[in-house]
């Protein structure tokens, strides 16, 4: 965590090797790290998922998004089934490496049941309420 | 991961009791899930902090949001030290209850560097940069 902690304090415009970062990030005990992915235009938050090493260098050299499932434990492409892909525009870590924020380019809804987002279980006093309808045109 | 998996194909409105929510969350090994701020008004991203069923139920009755630190394995609210707290507005979760959304009003900057963010490390090219200085006045 030397690198994550000498950078805290350096100035804007200060830059270190992305692979030296990357052999520093504090990965999970699965090896992954939670990407949180943002509309770049409309600034929503779309979805969460988890990315390790290779997921990221990958998403970074296509510029499209992939992540790993923990589920079926394999890398998959945002979209390479739905089409509802995810184009990379910008990757930023966190303080202490143990997240990253992808500003993206969303076609059609990115959550899996086709909402725009995936945070539509609202809490409303006691309750959790469903605040989004399925896009009915897949919205390519 | 019924009550989940049930909801996935419900009309908006429809409600369910928080508790039984709470109670089927699939919280990780430590009992944890990931907890996204957003701040309110300018949609930025803050942070990403994690939540167990006691920060999560602590941070809707009063109001103020409250992490799980993995390091300190302890509770804490935001901002208690730096006073740069988070005043909840909403809270969600994602289709499979694996992470939060918390729209918040934000005293301050988030992160404990004194950035208004915690996403602060950019990547560009083979480098990564720091493309944000700490908020000189502590902006409360």
């Amino acid at each position: 965590m030397t690198l994550l902690k000498n950078l805290e304090s350096a100035a804007p415009g200060t830059a270190v090797a992305l692979s030296d970062l990357l052999d520093e990030l504090p990965y999970n005990e699965q090896g992954l790290i939670a990407a949180i992915a943002q509309d770049a235009s409309s600034h929503e938050v779309l979805m969460l998922g988890w990315m390790d090493r290779t997921a990221i260098e990958r998403t970074l050299s296509e510029g499209q998004v992939w992540y790993f499932s923990r589920s079926r434990q394999v890398y998959w492409r945002k979209g390479e089934t739905s089409g509802h892909t995810q184009k990379l525009l910008q990757l930023a870590f966190d303080c202490d490496g143990d997240a990253l924020l992808l500003s993206v380019d969303q076609t059609g809804p990115a959550c899996h049941t086709n909402r725009k987002n995936c945070f539509y279980l609202q809490v409303q006093g006691n309750n959790v309420v469903v605040d989004a309808a399925p896009v009915s045109n897949s919205g390519i």
